[in-house]
């Protein structure tokens, strides 16, 4: 199987690329991993748009993205990169199959800001805050709309937090959920800008790339109208996590909980989350928060 | 008040005009209607959009669009207006004003085919069908995040097949629903692309235009939070329109149903429509079919 592999030295992407083994992959980033083959440039360039698609294709895996900070300090090329390009993709991607599997990499920040008090579900409305989830949720419609004539098989997957990434940091708000990990099995002292109680949506990237991989295969058939499933996801308070990151690592932690409140809202208040239909179309979780801090420490 | 209107010239934006007398009105369109002033240009121009917001804003009731079937044969310049001037427009209307209301004239196309056994209500999931659907979804989505970042106060407005559009014809499918009128009302032979019992979902645009004018003076917290409304329409069976519109005008009905299922899957196979959040914030339909047949014939 020939697979398109966008944003193929992220986080994401490198953890993907093994699970490909085997597949014709053409993977591409703005500059690509030593030992990866590929075509690097920028996704945005219809000229490296039309590169990747030179000798056809049979199935997309969608990973390019500027993260939200990012965004939000260069909207117009946030355009650009976590929309336009999606477009532009898919058209490249319908001209060069027969109906090839488009995943797209999307994200809760589709959803926005969510009450507390009320569970998360397959039926729960879009009404994203950043321009980083708007796009997203703009990028989701596009492609549902080309799933529904036919031009392509579209499956986007909304990804909760994932931990840990490595060097977290530059564009991401949320990096402290990453870079926390390593810091208290480091018996580090940490401060985080949330409370003991905030509850955030995690997974780690193996997981992640388990699922994206998974995608790949899931018959049509299974999946709702909106083509897009958010995934199923872990949902530790803060407290109990830095309680199995310690546990894992045998430390003692030592954190300061600083609620920033903006930070809270944004990446650590997520209500009770019901997946339903990622889970019956076989998309997983960590399953446990031991799985998730271990998984998390592989990479952190 | 000072009220930036685009599509100054089209079919709905004419009938708009007269309704905002006593305000200070900035019109746009390719070309202006005689008698009318305000800054021609393309609002996919960034100096035409600056220029249009030089002096401040109030209010933007935003109507320039590219039809479905125009947006099908050009999709590149259909991104541009339909979905990127709206983006450029939206950022203008937030710099020149204190979070001015945002009337963006979005579509019924935006739901995509629907079950014709299921009403429609708030909660119906969008899964439009046409790249014209699409971006009008779209459209709707990066507004309603204005407003909840609180940069504007935004309504988008669904617009049913309105009727009837002078000298319908390029770029509209639907073109049959508005020429069958005066076609009837002067007894001549009439063949609809549908069937006796298909069912357009309609409004005059005199009552649209009255729709987009009172959606200037709606309070901000009475509407949902996807900022989005399918406005209230009435549903009749064709044959029941046509014999409504041979009885306005006195004349024996001449029409010949020559169902084409694609067309009328698009504009005449709607299922019945609760419009609840619309109708609760003052927004209404003709009221009745004589009522829509009036209106209608005063343009056509």
């Amino acid at each position: 199987m020939r697979i398109i592999v966008t944003g193929a030295s992220g986080f994401l992407g490198q953890a993907v690329l093994p699970l490909l083994a085997g597949h014709d992959v053409v993977a591409t980033d703005l500059m690509l991993s030593p030992g990866v083959i590929g075509v690097p440039g920028d996704i945005a360039d219809p000229q490296l748009q039309a590169a990747l698609f030179a000798d056809g294709c049979d199935a997309v895996l969608h990973l390019a993205s500027m993260p939200g900070a990012a965004v939000a300090a260069n909207p117009a090329r946030g355009w650009q990169v976590n929309l336009h390009a999606a477009h532009d993709l898919a058209a490249q991607a319908a001209r060069a199959g027969n109906r090839p599997r488009f995943v797209f990499a999307s994200s809760i920040a589709v959803l926005g800001e969510l009450p507390p008090d009320r569970s998360v579900d397959d039926a729960t409305p879009l009404a994203p805050v950043s321009d980083y989830g708007a796009l997203k949720a703009m990028a989701e419609c596009w492609l549902a709309r080309q799933h529904r004539t036919g031009a392509l098989s579209v499956i986007s997957l909304r990804l909760p937090g994932l931990v840990a990434r490595p060097g977290a940091g530059e564009g991401f708000g949320s990096a402290f959920l990453s870079t926390m990990f390593g810091a208290i099995a480091a018996g580090r002292h940490v401060e985080l800008p949330v409370s003991a109680a905030a509850t955030p949506w995690l997974m780690s990237v193996r997981i992640a790339a388990d699922n994206m991989v998974h995608a790949l295969g899931v018959p049509d058939l299974t999946l709702p109208d909106i083509r897009a499933l958010t995934l199923p996801a872990l949902r530790p308070r803060m407290a109990e996590l830095v309680a199995a990151i310690a546990a894992h690592a045998g430390t003692q932690p030592q954190v300061h909980y600083n609620r920033q409140a903006a930070v809270e809202q944004a990446f650590a208040a997520y209500p009770p989350l019901c997946s339903q239909a990622a889970i019956a179309a076989g998309f997983r979780s960590d399953e446990t928060l031991a799985a998730l801090v271990a998984h998390a420490m592989e990479l952190s």
